[in-house]
């Protein structure tokens, strides 16, 4: 994966299938790290400090970017657009994208005095519409309306596939937990178009020294969370209390889903990573029912269908652009 | 709504606006009746014959047709398109959508030894694809391929709106059940597409005349489904046992979205029919909970969006051509 992105000139076909490569790629992140999710939480509750394990996430994505770095340089030899030093200009935009990340974190603590966990998987849909509205107006680039279309569907559709009986309970959220879940969609629709326009800004810029910098403000950030919410436990019972091979097999899926996530921002779009993640969604569901003995539901079925026909019909108005 | 369809010649313009009355009537009409329909079962069980009531809208269709054509004759003289005699070449095809609905009908006594009513509601939703499928086969009219996702979205969000907590259920359908509630589906799309393709073979011909066939036929199938069915209730009871106010409502309700659903055939086709009767599936929903205090459930909502997309993308995707 390291040696993507490392030639500036591509032709057409290329771009594509890279774009096409790098969603693959982070659907399959995507989906293995929920049916992980699965396993750990069948395994036994969370021993371990969710707020360490981030800034490990953090670290290690960081330590790939830099071998990443080094295997390029020892090939091509330091250029301008792989060199590891920035300027302040480059780099202040960069701490934006943690920041709110944390932000939103901090809020997911307060909307549960609201909403139940399955109604906040129902809420999270909000994410998709937040995430294109978000990104027709800071990206500047127009969602044709059959796309919008699609996009609404994708929405409705991951939505019913989610559906089980207690559903319904979502409509009773009070205001504050409608208004906390949409300020949230907002704040993750923002840190993730952000993000792209930090990345887009410079094209000819080497992937893995702008993932390096972001990644670097994500362990600051993801350390100033362990202080203020885990001080006492790491202090305590150590840094890595509590760690199983689950949580070590998660650490790197989170660590190699969020270079796929940046992967998929620089040769392809927010969108796309929408889409990318939606269909992860339902494939979660049709592996664990092997795994797991999971069951699929009629509504699974309808909102997988709602889905299919939202990327149908968001590939065919692309190409007819 | 007896005018309709009086002049032979008519511009783009109003062509479209009277397709759109129509729809708009069908839809009001179908709405309604089944809002009727729930007023009854409030009431208490029907305590009439089926059959009878079934014949009587098919009288009333008879008449009110007659009537209309009576009208014509006195404004217009009779002319060779609105003459009620007619030929065996003619009326010959006219008796069989009328068979196709008496064989659905019976059909629908034995599909109950496999589905339960609420799963039969939910099966009920393979009329739209399979009104699609014929429509395309039978009339040769070609859906783009948006008119077809939007038709798949239109089947998938009706049946999203229609879901609840024992929905599930229907995937556990034995393979009988779902054998005869596709052919029931094919049976209804045929006569559905079948009474268009009639009506359309002479655009000149008036529909009143094309109606009065029509429900002649309709009239002889439902005396024949009497004598098998109720023979004994109606010589016991009399014709009129068991009738009521609602009754009388939902048989004159009948009649009249009957002669809509021809009027929509002549002016425009079984898709806006499908679209139309599931918009008033919709509003039916909607008006029931101001008037019985019903409640809309999450999937009620998230149906009811797919709908709308459905609709959007059937109407741009007609624009263009």
């Amino acid at each position: 994966m390291a040696a993507i992105g490392a030639m500036p000139e591509i032709n057409g076909f290329r771009q594509q299938s890279r774009r096409s490569f790098v969603t693959l790629i982070l659907t399959i992140l995507t989906s293995s790290q929920s049916i992980l999710i699965v396993w750990s939480k069948r395994a036994g509750k969370y021993e371990y400090s969710v707020t360490t394990a981030n800034f490990l996430v953090e670290a290690l994505k960081c330590a790939l970017s830099l071998a990443a770095l080094v295997r390029i340089w020892r090939k091509d030899g330091v250029t301008d657009d792989n060199r590891l030093s920035t300027t302040w200009d480059e780099v202040k935009v960069y701490p934006i994208p943690a920041a709110l990340y944390l932000v939103k974190n901090l809020l997911q603590y307060y909307i549960f005095a609201y909403v139940d966990a399955p109604g906040y998987q129902i809420l999270k849909n909000l994410n998709i519409i937040s995430t294109g509205v978000l990104y027709q107006i800071i990206l500047k680039r127009k969602l044709t309306e059959i796309q919008w279309a699609a996009f609404i569907l994708l929405c409705a559709g991951c939505t019913t596939a989610q559906l089980n009986p207690s559903s319904d309970h979502v409509l009773q959220t009070p205001l504050q937990g409608w208004v906390m879940a949409i300020v949230m969609a907002l704040l993750s629709g923002f840190a993730g178009v952000y993000t792209e326009a930090i990345i887009k800004k410079r094209p000819s810029r080497n992937i893995n020294v702008q993932n390096f910098w972001l990644y670097v403000f994500g362990m600051i950030f993801n350390a100033f969370a362990i202080m203020t919410q885990d001080f006492d436990a790491v202090m305590n019972d150590g840094f890595f209390h509590g760690y199983s091979l689950i949580t070590v097999l998660m650490i790197l899926n989170h660590a190699l889903s969020g270079i796929a996530v940046s992967m998929v921002m620089k040769y392809a779009d927010n969108i796309v990573k929408v889409y990318s993640t939606s269909v992860a969604m339902l494939l979660t569901a049709i592996v664990s029912v092997f795994l797991f003995g999971f069951h699929l539901s009629l509504a699974f079925f309808l909102g997988s269908i709602v889905v299919s026909v939202a990327i149908y019909l968001h590939s065919t108005s692309k190409a007819r652009r």
